[in-house]
């Protein structure tokens, strides 16, 4: 990599400052540290901080402190805090580091873009939402393997800054992921449908087979098993999930209230279900093709940033995923942006 | 054993003759024979025929022939065959024995029950559905395994025939499973919940996924993967199923239609999800619970064979199930219908 594009040269060393340090922001620090990183976080809670420092890892005592550190040291801020903590901390990033490098964690991207540019419009963001997580929480659950060959969405859009474009697809890529560039309405519609509605899909027929009784559990097998697995989630996350994402969710689930609404109408008239099933069959042979069908290619870049990003928008709109990079290619990026 | 009633000794050497020889019913002549039952099978294909034979099983060349000779020796009849063959088998039933020992191993349960009464009124019918199965049919796929430690329904109804009954659960215990005894109509509306319903929502969930296109299913994990599983089944499998238990699949169809309804309502109007969530979680609890909860107990019968139903009857609806039985118990039985 002799000839690395200085874009990715100054990425791959770029500091990383971590707001939240739970699961994923915990997981984070240890991930970005062990990459060789200059990294170091802050939470809110001192029970976290003082966790934190005694297993080695670099923690500011506010932070206000760790922001103003990020400032002065051009690092790229993680905000990784719940969304409902989202507003409170861009107040303190637009008073202490109101021009940073700017990523989130959070599993929902138009909310998070819209309160960026209300609250902090002068940070240069880059939407982020690595897929991953256990049902554990809080600093203690954190480990360095969380993002291993996981998804880790990167925002696209448009007018995205190329330089933040490209340092949190190199994060990404130093904890071990895999990036897929997705636009954040595009990402937010794609989520509720495959994992939104899917959680409130489990919850309804969990409550319908427990009202069943003991006889329905009793009988209860596989379909049953899988499709209600994750209503064991605590439901506070769920529904804090959910509701991030509501407008997306509402769009999803009215397209599936249609489908099961064509359904029983068939069911009860002509008792015909094979359209429905049959589509469904097909869906799932789709996921189980994209799943098989992984194949290494290599996309020559140039041209404008825009060009750029819209390259990558399309990868990820095609099933595709970043998983490095060649010199070339980012030589190219390094073009476009006139470095 | 020594002083087992004489109604258990009965059924566990009464004879077994499987009609149909598919994935079920070539692993019951399996299991009947290996339990050291006399067993013969009979099987409309030729092909089936041949290739059991030729595995050293007892099968004669016709269904008529398999049934005359059930007439003579007072066997078991199990149907085997999938419920859109039902009728006309019955009314060979109905020609060669018609006042046979009948059950059947179809998936749903008021349905069958019409039909003998329809086509074979004089059988001594008791009907009976052991829930497993492979995604693969046919003879090949049969195994000794199928039913080990699997759950086998017995249809109890009020008027059921008590020895009959007790033929059917000594065969499923005999096979390796565990009895839950279960009115028709209450296994119905229990499988449309945990087993129908599943199936269709499966089937809507990977529809509205794969319609989010490469980049959904790039994003799908875990609650897409495992809420669509049994998607991956043959359309038209489902759809007989399904379609078999139409009315109490209906049923549960609007209670979950509800249920979705109201949660699309509180997320439209207040953004709150956590009342459907809550009870989906409360639900999947109650499904973990119930599969810890197992203890042994023992239960002593007395009475008419009414009571001895009813007794059955409701341990399958407190989530028991029949794992064997003493001779005290049988003893019991034998009394109450004056043997």
């Amino acid at each position: 990599m002799e000839s690395a594009g200085a874009t990715l040269a100054a990425a791959q060393s770029r500091p990383v400052c971590v707001i939240g340090l739970g699961l994923i922001g915990g997981s984070l620090l240890r991930a970005a540290a062990d990459a060789g990183r200059r990294a170091w976080g802050a939470s809110a809670s001192t029970t976290t901080t003082e966790k934190a420092g005694a297993d080695g890892y670099d923690v500011t005592a506010t932070v206000d402190e760790a922001l103003a550190r990020a400032a002065t040291e051009d690092a790229l801020v993680v905000l990784a805090v719940p969304l409902t903590a989202l507003d409170d901390v861009l107040a303190v990033v637009a008073r202490e580091a109101p021009r940073c490098r700017l990523t989130d964690v959070t599993s929902v991207k138009e909310p998070v873009r819209e309160a960026v540019e209300r609250q902090a419009p002068g940070t240069r963001f880059v939407g982020g939402h690595p897929m991953t997580g256990t049902e554990f929480s809080g600093w203690d659950a954190g480990s360095l393997q969380l993002f291993h060959e996981k998804v880790w969405v990167v925002a696209t859009e448009d007018d995205a800054d190329l330089e933040v474009w490209v340092d949190v697809a190199a994060l990404a890529l130093a904890c071990g992921a895999v990036v897929v560039p997705a636009a954040s309405d595009e990402h937010d519609l794609a989520v509720a449908r495959i994992s939104h509605l899917p959680h409130l899909f489990a919850a309804v027929l969990a409550s319908v087979g427990a009202d069943g009784g003991e006889l329905a559990l009793a009988l209860a097998a596989g379909s049953f098993t899988d499709g209600t697995r994750v209503a064991a989630t605590r439901p506070e996350l769920t529904a804090a999930m959910c509701v991030g994402n509501r407008a997306a969710l509402l769009s999803s689930l009215d397209d599936a209230l249609g489908r099961l609404g064509a359904a029983r109408g068939s069911l009860a008239s002509t008792g015909g279900l094979l359209a429905t099933l049959t589509a469904g069959h097909d869906g799932r042979t789709a996921l189980d093709d994209a799943r098989r069908a992984r194949r290494e290619v290599r996309i020559d870049l140039e041209g404008t940033p825009a060009e750029f990003l819209e390259a990558m928008r399309e990868l990820g709109r095609t099933g595709g995923r970043v998983i490095g990079w060649t010199a070339e290619a980012l030589d190219a990026a390094d073009e476009a942006l006139g470095i």
